[in-house]
């Protein structure tokens, strides 16, 4: 995948997809930590919350990996996480698309039957 | 330190003066908490907060240290961060509550001169 070629208006699309699929996470996130730090009556309800709040954090970190060689497998996962509407990726070459399709047929291929 | 005797009156009390600090540290954790979980607009003041709960965590499981080796120079700590009401501990034997004295006395010319 790292041999694709990107050109400008696919890198800015990209760009674009990937910035609006963070802010989506970030906003999920910042609801979710909401609800939970105003149900918090206990220490241990806190601490519980500080362990939501440092997985969540890695897992945004490790998931929005902008390299090119890994972008169409993490535009692919904000797909299944419901991060990214596939039609921000409307402008991206055919063989692109191709990539995305074929991984999230194949993770829930494998659901499916696991 | 640790050659001190503890009868069996001084641990309960001991016991009794541990947990109440304790009690008070994590409420004022926890009050701490709710106001900034409140403040919280962004998510890097969300990320702050998830800093801020980690170290508190971490004070407060370093700082109750329940040995009795450990334990007149944890009261002196818990009386300094203000957790721990030294009435609590009337009924220590003098030379118990000489040590805390003590602790207390050299922190605060250490701080003065400091």
């Amino acid at each position: 995948m790292s041999d694709f070629n990107w050109s400008i208006s696919e890198k800015k699309l990209a760009r674009h997809a990937f910035d609006t699929a963070l802010e989506t996470a970030l906003a999920k996130t910042m609801a979710e930590f909401k609800s939970k730090a105003g149900a918090v009556t206990q220490p241990s309800d806190m601490w519980e919350l500080e362990d939501y709040l440092r997985e969540r954090r890695r897992d945004i970190d490790r998931t929005f990996d902008y390299r090119y060689s890994q972008l169409l497998y993490v535009f692919a996962q904000l797909i299944r996480a419901g991060y990214l509407d596939e039609k921000l990726l409307v402008g991206l070459s055919q063989d692109k698309r191709d990539v995305i399709q074929r991984d999230l047929a194949f993770v829930a291929s494998r659901s499916a039957s696991g």
